[in-house]
């Protein structure tokens, strides 16, 4: 039976090993937290820290194939690892690319892909030379995650607050919606394009209020969005499973945002909603299967459940029967002892045939279920 | 969080654990093979014999609940476990039952629940008294499953394969369709009934060849089947999952078969084909929770993925790509180490809109896929 390795072990490995439960593999995890979400539901836990270059490269040696739930692994370590033979999913100078948001924009750039027009700063003293670029989005280079390291600078008030730091200095794009397209390619040149995620922000928090998929949008702005998804993994050159992430402007313009190189929360409701769920397709690529259907099954929605603010300690789940009440929904929660606000402590799937009712579902559980200790 | 322990760690636990990962609970299985399929998806694995009295009664003490994944286990001290305040799932009493044949009938008997005539004979010296039966199915008393503990006894001449113990025997009934109702209690009067499947059998082997769902059957023949598997469950007067297993015959008259007090081979298909699948339904009633919704979300199909005959040693999927190329399967491959003839390595769950389909598409899996060593 096959090795395979995670490095990280938080709900996305949670749910990895879910899947990995219909094959025949051998997990590992290398993760910090002898807690964590994942470490239970995997053969071998290994107690480390994923950025550090010696215990990455003897985590991997141990298995003939790697893959990560976070970009903010020892990429040198996984380079070595991949001279050695052993397959890394994605590769590692895929995710050396992907890493760093300033080699990333470079990337795109020099692959001719769309993506907001930018520049890169070294830190804040360079950022102030540059003025007039604002308002503009400043995206630290290295470290940033989940929505840290990223934020708006709108005008020299704001160049106090700003990263001192690497980072990229992006135009504001007149942004209508953010679309994610997640493509899983097996290096054999075969493709699978999964329907496209629209993201539903609530129009005063700003806040991630549910995802929609298939998106809505017009047909010629999906084949825009699949082509650049598509340019961007060929950009790559590397198998496993990608998550990218777009801005559809007013003019119906489609731009590259960013990409995640693993499997992402935009593709979570594909764990019912697809007929090959993005965690089914990484372990079918890993494993050398055939690539699964991505086809919708039925529409979705999908919403986070967050830690509500002001609550930090042991986690309950306030309005939970309620939701587990309703007929089509699939509540996956991580298991995770402790809520803070904002923490991401698991989320709910609903299926329909109607997408107005859909949304209307996704406010009613938005307002029932909330987080608290 | 809950501690939740399982009786046995074959693939039931395998996919109940699977399905406890979306829920925060802390698991334990109990089983003597340290490579069994469920081992490295809990949290505690303990290796011990689920018959013996002292290690199902030191294991069961660390939990809060408990539950079985076969009926092959020391009752005795769940007995005791459940009188020191450990919730079992299902009940002691309805477990012993259950697990001997000779009581499971006897009490269908004293319900007035229809089933097949039958006597109880001590031995296959008693056997010899009551020749006037024969033809009739012998089942043994205690320690038949999955098949094994059942014969057909045609006439005198099978007398000397006879089993040599206590055992039912019972009357052949004139079976057109073999039928299975789910049906999940949770102990506070509310209930969910699975759609009924149905067992399609090789008319010449007589081996399970696939199961349908929901089961091509009356609409009558329908409410009987409920009717029937509700009364076992009132009956049995426990909490939990039940498969009620039940006889069609040529005259459309149901009848019960016999009832697993556990999830079950037969809703197997309700991981993707209902909206909360018989894994997730029974650690709703562990946790407390409302129960799911156990509707069809698509007509389903579901082959068994066993050895083939004449290969023992590591397993071998010969034809397993083309299976998963297929754009409306779901493979579960149960992570055994080693095939042998006859036994469970997977299974294969088709859904689809249109019945003719699936009927079509098994015998073309049934035909692809062979375990070989």
């Amino acid at each position: 039976m096959q090795k395979v390795g995670i490095l990280g072990g938080g709900q996305l490995g949670r749910m990895l090993l879910q899947a990995a439960a219909n094959y025949p593999v051998i997990t590992y995890v290398l993760e910090n937290d002898p807690e964590c979400p994942a470490a239970h539901l995997c053969h071998h836990f290994v107690l480390g820290d994923i950025r550090d270059y010696d215990t990455v490269y003897n985590f991997g040696r141990q298995v003939d194939t790697l893959t990560i739930e976070i970009e903010s692994v020892n990429v040198d370590a996984l380079e070595r690892l991949e001279s050695e033979g052993v397959k890394v999913y994605p590769r590692p100078r895929a995710l050396r690319t992907i890493k760093n948001k300033i080699h990333q924009k470079l990337f795109y750039k020099e692959k001719e892909i769309p993506t907001a027009p930018f520049i890169v700063v070294e830190n804040r003293a360079a950022l102030e030379t540059h003025l007039a670029e604002l308002p503009a989005v400043q995206k630290i280079g290295e470290g940033g995650y989940d929505g840290k390291g990223v934020q708006v600078l709108r005008g020299p008030e704001d160049l106090k607050n700003s990263f001192d730091a690497p980072s990229v200095l992006e135009k504001l794009v007149p942004i209508k919606k953010e679309l994610a397209v997640i493509v899983a390619t097996n290096g054999r040149g075969e493709t699978a394009i999964y329907p496209a995620t629209e993201m539903v922000f609530h129009p005063e928090l700003n806040l991630l209020d549910y995802q929609l998929c298939p998106a809505d949008i017009p047909r010629e702005t999906l084949w825009k969005a699949e082509a650049l998804a598509m340019m961007v993994v060929r950009g790559l050159e590397s198998p496993g499973i990608f998550a990218v992430e777009l801005f559809m402007d007013s003019r119906g313009d489609v731009w590259v945002n960013e990409t995640a190189p693993r499997v992402h929360n935009s593709g979570h409701h594909t764990i019912e909603a697809a007929f090959s769920s993005q965690f089914d397709m990484l372990w079918r690529v890993m494993l050398g299967y055939p690539l699964g259907n991505p086809d919708a099954r039925q529409p979705s929605a999908l919403l986070n459940i967050v830690g509500a603010d002001g609550f930090s300690g042991d986690a309950k789940y306030d309005g939970l029967d309620d939701v587990l009440k309703m007929g089509n929904t699939f509540v996956h929660l991580y298991g995770k002892k402790t809520t803070k606000p904002g923490r991401k402590m698991g989320h709910v799937t609903l299926v329909g045939k109607d997408r107005q009712e859909l949304v209307y579902q996704a406010g009613v559980i938005k307002k029932l279920l909330r987080v608290i200790a």
